[in-house]
Order: C-alpha cells, then structure tokens, then sequence
C-alpha cells in the first residue's frame, strides 16, 4: 500500500482528486492537510472535513496555511469553483472539532519521521504546507518517498500559464513557497498545465459517473456543474481540463506520462512571477541560478485518453 | 522596391542573410547599421564595411551602440562565429573611413523622415539602436514601415532560449531595449528561436551554395565552417540553425509562417532576464504589465523546407 498525504485547496477538482485517490487501489490516505489556494483557509478546511466525511475516508485533517510564505493569500478563485469553493452546491455545518491538533506543516513533519521513506505527499494547492514543514525541519526531504506536485508550466504544447501568459495559479500563489520545494533534496515530480490542460474530461463523462458512480459519482456531478460553466466561458469547451486528478493519475500510473528531467527554479517577482523554468539536464551550460540544484521530473507528455479511462475506472468501479 | 535598413552585429549568419537580402527580389538596402553583439563595436562594424564591398552593397554604414542601453556588453560569441566574427577567416585591413558619419540611430531617424512609411528595419542584433532611434526621437515609430526583429523565444516546438533557459542571445544582449522596441507603437514582427531553431540548414546546402554561389557561395562556404563545428558540438547535427537569414525570410514571403498576435513584454532582471513574453490577444484576461501596449506579431510556425528552398534559390540566383 503507498502511504499518501493529500495536500489540498477544495476546490471542485480538488474533490474530484480526492475521490479518485480514494477509491484507487493500493494506495492509503494516511492524512489530508488544507491549504488557502481556491478559497480562504477557513473554507478549503471546512471542505476538506466534509469530503473526508462524505467520501469514507478515514484519516486526520490537518488545518494548513491561510497565507503564502510571504505576503497576502490571493483572492479566492470564487468565480471559478463557486464561493463555498465546491460549486456553490447547498452545504450542512461541519464541526472543526474533528480537525487534527497540529498543523499541516507539523503533522507533515511527525508522518515522515513515522513512516520513514513511505510516504508520498501529492500537493495540489500553494506549496506553503510543503514548504513551511522543510523549514520545520529540513531532513524530511531524505524522509519523503516521493512528492507529487500539481502546478506549474513549462510552455509544452502552448501551455505556459493561467493567471498570467507565464504563470500558473498553485505557483504564483506561492512562488517563494514553490522554489524550496523544488529545491530540496527529495524526488519530485511536476504536473503542471503542460499536461493537465492537454487532458480534457468531457461533460458526458461527468454524467455517466452520476449514473455509475453511486451517490460520490452524484455528488461530483453537482459540485462539476459549476466548474464546467467555468470553462464554457473562458475556452468555449463542454468539458473541463483534469488539474489535480493529473497529480493522482501519476501516482497511481507514471507510464501515463513522457518527462523531462532537470533542476527548476520560479521566478519570485517581477512581470514573470510564479513562473516555473526548468534547466533540461541535457543542455550542456547551466545559469548560475540552477547550479547545486536537483534534477527534478518535469511531466510534458500525456496519453490523455488513457488517464481518463483511468479515472473513470477508477471511481465508476468498473 | 522595399527599403531596408539591416541592423546587425556579423556574425556568420548575419553575413549570410546580408547576402540573402542583396540577392533578394524588390529589395533596396538603404543602410546597415552594427551593433556590439557576436563581437565587440569594433569588430561588427568592421565586418559589416567588409562584408557591403565584398558583396557590392553600395549603402551607407553606420556605426551603431558598443553596450547596452544599461550595463555593460556581454563578452563576445568567439565560440559561436570566431574571434574575428567571420569564422577567423584571414580578412584584409579595412578602412573605417567608409563609415557613414553619424551613427546608427542618427542614421535610422534621418531616413524615417527622409522615406515615410516606406523603410522596414531588419533587426538581427541586440535591439540598442532600435531603441536609441526611438529614445532619440519617438515619432519614427509612425514614419517606419515595418520592423522585423530576429531575436526571442516563447517556448513554441520547445525552443525557450539559447542563453538561458528562457533567454535568447540578441534579447538578452539588451532587454531594456527590446522591451521599448516591442511597446512602440510601429508594427513588428518576431522571428525567434520558436522558427528559426525549426529551420535547419544542412552542411551539404553550403557545399552547393560554393558551387553554385559564385565568389559569394565560396565565402559563405569558408565562414560558415567555424558555425557548422559549432553545431556539431553542441547539438550534435552536421547543419546548422538559420537565425537572422529567417528575418529576412520574412520580409520575403511572410506566408512561410504561421504567427500569434498579442502585446509583448520582456523581463528586465530576475533568473529569467531576456525572457520575451507575450499575451496572446485570444486569452480574455491581461495583466497589468502587457496593458496599454501594442498588439505585435509572433512567428509561431514555418514551412521549414519553402524557407531554406527560398534562401538556395535566391543566393545560388537559380
């Protein structure tokens, strides 16, 4: 069984993920941590709690960051996953008090002393929970099996950004954030818009897993009405494209993917902020600002078709 | 007759698009400004008096920038075009006093008010004259034609940069001026790494272009040798990457690209300086560092085998 904590801004895709590690085989959730990201810290917890409930997962949440590393939390992305950040689907109270006594960061921190070189971390929100548990105590980066990033883009197939023409949203939320993690020592692989948006998940799949996706498969279908609407207007699709479910789908299946290897830095200000560069190991010169840095796994290939089938395997139960 | 200006810092392949450009249908080269660049101000306007009596260029020389806008010049490309900037052939002794008597942005805002409307600037070096004309006097950016800028890279077919991860060399050489180059209101075109790493010229079209070429062939021939070894050493291919002859491609038949339209900005400091980025127009949302800048032109995509067919056709004149 892979241990996996899942750390998380729900977020429609970010339940849509969820669901998917849950019901993947060989893999157990031993913790979800919250992040500020797609909502406010208050709601992505409140969140977290609810879809840990709702779905059967037995394991802690713990409450993570409301900020990045420096500055302000951007703004919740209201219009694209609804303002209670799941679609604005009617919600019951959800008690804080099943929450986990520490932190994110700390409860990252006391896993992989437990469970030395077991436990992957799959991170699909602002890198500051990753971050803030390496500044905790920086030799859980020889403890971590592996960790697993959505975020990020590297311009293959015309993607370079989604909140700026080079930047994308988990990144620029956090680029200081972003750069220790991919900075330190562990294994690390990146999932970024190079592959999520070259997967597109039609609307007709959302509604054949209401059909054979049981009350889970419903429940997506509700929250997946809102993010759709989403991308009907901004790339005139009836579909969405498959960010954090992509994160999953490479835990659960590298062969899915081609990569690139080398180290990576992000930009921290300036017009470029958030943007993530990756020196290929195969180019012979390296820039200053990539030198002494690990290699680390870019993802820039996907066969789509494959990680959808996947999914919808997966969390059909097909 | 088209009215050219050819700003440029030879370097091989500059000497071989000044050739292209000489032997080109519809074409009047009423100047060649040097730039610092593939060598230092004295070696480019050097080669560049050398190169208009070897090729019979009856146009004025000016003297151009010998540093960026801010800072000092980069060291020169010795290892790229040789320490002469010609592929260390042996070179006579060349008077300077052919020089024109201004310089090279005195020279490009004479002939805007000289010729309105009807000059195109071909611009295959750092982007400081460009943008000491503009400085100088910025109603030029209405009195030029066209502006044709070899220079960039913007992550199309993988090609992101040639001195950095992100960077491509002219840019590099002089962000600050590019980055007041591509928010003048005059229409531009980039010709960058995304086309011209994606035209390859291989070393046997050099072997015919000495047979064919006449003295010209046989020189280009001779300076080109250092360019091939070059190639063959770092990319490993017996061919070499046509740059600045792709800018006056486009000049040429500009149907033998494909283009993306949007405002442009470039990173003027930072790990990812000389980066160009562009904001295409088709995305809805622009952040405020590409507002209230003009709309140019980005070569995304070339008939790879038209354009080196083109370049054989109009050198070797058959």
């Amino acid at each position: 069984m892979r241990k996996v904590i899942f750390d998380t801004d729900p977020g429609i895709d970010d339940a849509m993920a969820l669901l998917f590690l849950k019901r993947a085989h060989g893999v157990e959730i031993v913790g979800v941590t919250s992040s500020f990201g797609n909502g406010t810290i208050e709601t992505t917890t409140r969140n977290a709690l609810y879809l840990c409930e709702l779905f059967g997962i037995d394991a802690p949440v713990a409450e993570g960051s409301a900020s990045p590393l420096a500055g302000a939390a951007r703004s919740p992305a209201d219009h694209v996953h609804g303002s209670n950040g799941l679609g604005d689907i009617a919600m019951p109270e959800v008690p804080r008090n099943a929450l986990y006594e520490k932190t994110a960061d700390a409860f990252i921190v006391d896993m992989a002393h437990r469970f030395p070189h077991q436990i992957t971390l799959v991170a699909v929100a602002p890198m500051t929970n990753l971050a803030s548990a390496l500044r905790r105590d920086p030799s859980i980066a020889g403890l971590i099996k592996e960790v697993i990033v959505m975020g990020g883009a590297f311009g293959f197939h015309g993607h370079s950004g989604n909140v700026s023409p080079v930047a994308e949203a988990n990144i620029s939320s956090d680029p200081q954030a972003a750069d220790e993690l991919f900075g330190a020592a562990w294994p690390l692989t990146i999932v970024g818009l190079d592959v999520t948006q070259e997967t597109i998940m039609p609307a007709e799949t959302i509604a054949r897993l209401a059909q054979h996706g049981g009350p889970e498969g419903r429940f997506i279908r509700d929250i997946a009405r809102f993010y759709l609407d989403f991308h009907k207007d901004s790339e005139g699709m009836d579909a969405m494209f498959v960010h954090d479910s992509s994160a999953v789908a490479y835990l659960l299946d590298p062969s899915l993917f081609t990569v690139r290897r080398g180290p990576i830095r992000v930009v921290c200000d300036g017009i470029a902020v958030g943007q993530t560069i990756q020196k290929p190991d195969r180019k012979k010169t390296t820039p200053p600002a990539w030198r002494d840095r690990p290699s680390q796994t870019v993802c820039v290939g996907v066969d789509a078709q494959r990680l959808l089938d996947l999914y919808y395997r997966t969390v059909a139960g097909t």
